[in-house]
Formats: structure tokens, C-alpha cells, sequence
């Protein structure tokens, strides 16, 4: 049970579902933000921008982000979860393009904090063909999913342990976004 | 300077406000979040919720959206940095009402992370008779804090040391809003 009344049903809108409801007034930017983040037109692929959102998310902690943005990376659980444990546990060897790999970098560096990223890593991901629009975007999805995981966390939400909850969130929001 | 070309003269578009120019999609709903969580109607004040914003962002040593958000607080920069440097010295005996300061304890313990917030936390504010509504704005305050930090941190942005540069912004919102 989340630390508020949320007023829903927390098995049926689990993680940041119910405070989305509770507060259509801040639901709106919340979500126009990840859909424009991470499902707009992008030189990223919807599958490298999720992968970056649950590689923080796993920095994080937050294991209900984590999920659901690993399901949402690969469309299928199974596979994201893989990726998303093969980057938390060794980035240096992950099966990533070089690209995304000095980019997860940064944004495993916003995790810990904005001044963690320096010239070093930026310059990194520049020589691996990083534009000056997918550095931003990588530090402004890492640093949103700073965000997201506090406030699932912060609230105390529930989060579901069977994998199905989240294939089927991760149906929806390849079908129809973040919108709901 | 920033660690990518925003295509502004920082010095006069110093912290978030370069990058809110570079990425015109984004900013739409950063700004849209921070005036409904700020500036909307509210049983918690403008000042009380700006000062839960420059004491995140303190705890985040992000010092542009400190100084920018405790100008905000008082509209006055020298009275605004004194609370927030008060809080963040000793938040059991800095002048702030009961209920601030159990709301401070829970937006202190989301900049640590979200399962940093406990039942005891939330209860401690219940007790001073903090809703639910102030509850859940608390931590979604402290958590978008802990992205308008990073996101303007991450960048490297200019940060300006002339307190009439957060002085003059200060009017500037308290006047006509976070939209611009």
C-alpha cells in the first residue's frame, strides 16, 4: 500500500499508474515528457532510449521503472531484463554499439549526481558519432528518470513481481504511448 | 560553458534556461510541471513550496536552481538564501512552521532516494496535519528537483555568482509565471 490514498485499486494501476490518477494536473507534463523523451521522432531508436531509462532506473533502485522500461525496450521482458542486467553489470562488455554504450555512460553519471558529468564522458560519447540533440537527451532522460523513480518510490507503490504485469503495460505503451 | 552548443550567449540565458531554448519539446512540459507544482492553486504557499525546491536542489549542490528558487521564495534573494541556508544547517530549529519542516524531513530523504521516504516520515507530517495532497506534491517537488538539478548540472551550464542575476529573474516569475 502506497504512503497516501490513491484512491485506485494499487493491483490493478501499480507503480506510477496510481499517483498518475491521483493528480491528472501534474499526470499531464509527467507523461507528455516521456512520450516526447522517449517515443518522439529520434535519431535514438525507441529501444536504445528505453534501455537508458531502465539502465537508471536499476542505478536507482526502482525496481517497478526497471521493469517497465526493460519490457518496453524489447516489447518482451525476457529480453529487456537480459540487456538491462548485461549493462548494470558490466558496461564495458555489454552487447551495445559503441554509441549507446559512451551514452549509458553519462547517463549512469546523472544518476549520481549532475556534476558527475564531466568533458571526459561527453567527449567520449562525441567520438562515437553522439550529436549535440542525443547528449542532451540522454542526460534529460537519465535526470527524468531520477524523477519517475523517486516519485514511484517516494510514494511507496506497489510493484508487481509477476513478469506478465509488465509485458502487458509493455503491449499497451507500444501500441498506443504514454498518453493514457 | 555548456558541454554542447545550445546556440545561446549563456550569460544571459544562464542555467536551465539554454537548454529550455535548445529543445523547445522538452521544455514545454518541464515548464508546465514546475508552474502546476509551484505556482497552481495550492493549500501549501509559493514560498513554502519554492523553499522545498531550493532545499532540494541545495542537498543536490545544484547552486543555480538554489539561488534561483530561493530568490523565488522571498522575491528577494538575501532573505531567501538565509532560510534555506537555515534549513539545510539545522531543519529541527530553522524558523519554519511545523508542518514545512516534517514536509522538508520527507523532500530531504527523496533527494537521498525514493525508498529513503518511510511510513515514519509521512506519519511524522500527518501528525502535523499535512494531506495528502501536500504529501504527494512534496515528493513530486523533491523528485522533479532531482531532474531540473541534474538536467542543468548534467549540461554544465553557466551558473551565475551576481545575485542580481536571481534577483531579477525572481521578478520576472513571480510576475508572469514559469511559461516564457
Amino acid at each position: 500500500m502506497a504512503h497516501i490514498d490513491l484512491g485506485v485499486d494499487e493491483t490493478l494501476l501499480p507503480g506510477i499508474n496510481g499517483p498518475l490518477r491521483y493528480r491528472p494536473e501534474t499526470a499531464k507534463p509527467l507523461l507528455e515528457l516521456a512520450e516526447v523523451l522517449l517515443r518522439g521522432p529520434h535519431p535514438l531508436t525507441e529501444d536504445e532510449r528505453e534501455l537508458i531509462a531502465a539502465h537508471v532506473s536499476g542505478l536507482n533502485g526502482c525496481d517497478f521503472c526497471r521493469g517497465s522500461h526493460a519490457a518496453f525496450a524489447a516489447a518482451q521482458l525476457d529480453e529487456g531484463m537480459t540487456l538491462v542486467d548485461q549493462v548494470r553489470a558490466d558496461l564495458d562488455t555489454a552487447p551495445v554499439p559503441e554509441k549507446l554504450r559512451a551514452l549509458l555512460r553519462i547517463a549512469g553519471a546523472v544518476a549520481r549526481g549532475g556534476r558527475a558529468v564531466d568533458a571526459g564522458l561527453v567527449d567520449a560519447a562525441r567520438a562515437e558519432g553522439a550529436t549535440d540533440l542525443e547528449i542532451h537527451d540522454t542526460v534529460l532522460i537519465a535526470a527524468a528518470f531520477c524523477m519517475y523513480n523517486r516519485y514511484v518510490d517516494g510514494l511507496g507503490t506497489f510493484t508487481p513481481t509477476d513478469p506478465e504485469a509488465y509485458a502487458s503495460a509493455a503491449k499497451r505503451i507500444v501500441q498506443e504511448g504514454y498518453y493514457v
